[in-house]
């Protein structure tokens, strides 16, 4: 198989991350970044407009997610797989719907919520289900930044600048920190107020400090935990935990990038990520990556 | 689609607790139990052929790995899907390509492989490799009973019964703790040399004790804790972990199970758990299966 030519789509984190991924799979070939705004001074390819890229295998769609349903339907149009890393646990089965029919239509594939969180940890629950069919899972995130819980705090009026840091409490409760830069002249008891009000913070305990330059707490790293416990067969007390410790928008874009390989190996249609054989993630030889890891 | 059709190959350790993880499934039913020897004492239907069980849609093969072979060519012959848990890593690959050619010649599946390791912990070594594809994974098994290491004390001259438990040092290295039951006028330095000598113990460090009456000390819980440290993209420190505390038997048979149910989902051939999508392996709706756990 040649190299597989990969657009990336946005350059914000997950983008620029995007980038290096890429750059790093050996399997793979960047023909650039679409963007809206061509910044000169960067060292790589980037066009306003996907087509002039020539053909595309796969676009890695790094935007926000409520924009991701409209670029995928269009790029899968165009005879293009895209991948997201649509996050809204609760919109995910009626986006795969829409994504696949998007993708049967055209004939190809898309990848939809492949991040960590949905994304890998869902593969991770699901296969903990699997094994394990009875019983409890908790997903306890963090210590670490909340790209969603910040962006809302930053929608915020009064606030220049955000971060919503995720504190795990165990059994999958959470408490908010929330750091921030107020505007000028702006009233930290009604940012405090409008955070708690907020249907991202209004059901966890969340506290509110005001903080004179934000960009010295920021830090993209971030975790999670999770357990099972519960029954295989009929045989109870089987415990089961995983665990990182990662650099979030890189681990993001890495999934994704696994994701768009996998792609090129599916059947059209739309696929979340316990959908894929994990080996089709993986670069190289199908026997040889079942020799070095089955 | 109508119940599965289950027939259990063997009764032993896991053959037991695959009869309680097929009657507990919610989508399976237990055909009977194919044995050597019947028991009328025994709640459960035996046969000695299993063609006294009429349809069969999927034997799990409960047997010692060297039997493995050629019960599932036998099965696969007869239109039967078969899932082993065969547990020598090297000789995997090799297998694969002769259970594959078994299955692709009779349009049935086989899934092999699947227990626990190799089986749900080769789903996880895989994954952590497409998420943080350059690093260094270890392994590390126990502390548990090994069921291959007992077995193997077993078979050494003057040895009535054994236990080897295994003890993980980290970094993949293990201590082997092996109680042993003497036979009448064995000599336990004797004993003790032959067990160093093993090629099962040979490059492990290994203690032997004597002890009076082993079934006193037998435990079948088992556990492992695997870890990667490596690279996402170009992003390094990216560290996952996964563990586990388990009843051995009782969860090989519930990959076991979830393998078989996942068997017919596949276009005929042989597989190992990593070819599989994770979804195959649960019971029920697959959009419910989305919305609960992606």
């Amino acid at each position: 198989m040649g190299s597989i030519k990969v657009a990336v789509v946005g350059y914000g984190h997950v983008g620029q991350f995007a980038v290096e991924a890429v750059n790093a799979a050996p399997d793979m070939e960047l023909l650039g970044v679409v963007r809206r705004q061509i910044d000169p001074e960067l060292a790589v390819r980037q066009v306003s407009d996907i087509k002039e890229l020539g053909e595309v295998d796969v676009a890695l769609l790094c935007l926000p997610t409520r924009s991701v349903q409209d670029a995928a339907e269009k790029y899968l149009a165009m005879g293009i797989n895209t991948v997201d890393s649509f996050d809204i646990h609760g919109s995910i089965v009626d986006l795969r719907r829409q994504l696949n029919q998007a993708a049967t239509a055209s004939g190809r594939v898309a990848v939809l919520a492949a991040g960590w969180d949905p994304g890998s940890d869902s593969m991770v629950r699901a296969l903990m289900e699997a094994i394990v069919p009875r019983g409890l899972t908790y997903t306890n995130f963090g210590p670490g930044m909340s790209m969603g819980h910040s962006v809302a705090v930053k929608a915020i009026d009064g606030v220049k600048d955000a971060l919503s840091v995720t504190i795990p409490l165990g059994t999958g409760v959470h408490r908010r920190m929330v750091y921030v830069e107020l505007a000028e002249g702006a009233d930290l008891a009604k940012v405090t107020a409008a955070i708690k009000a907020d249907p991202y913070f209004a059901s966890d305990e969340t506290h509110v400090q005001a903080i004179d330059d934000l960009a010295q707490v920021i830090d993209v790293g971030h975790g999670v935990e999770m357990t099972r416990k519960g029954v295989s067969g009929q045989t109870h007390n089987q415990l089961l935990e995983f665990s990182m410790r990662i650099n979030n928008p890189a681990l993001t874009s890495q999934v994704m990038v696994a994701a768009a390989r996998a792609s090129l190996k599916q059947i059209p249609g739309a696929y979340t990520m316990i959908e894929l054989p994990i080996i089709d993630l993986i670069a190289g030889d199908r026997e040889s990556a079942i020799g070095r890891l089955v």
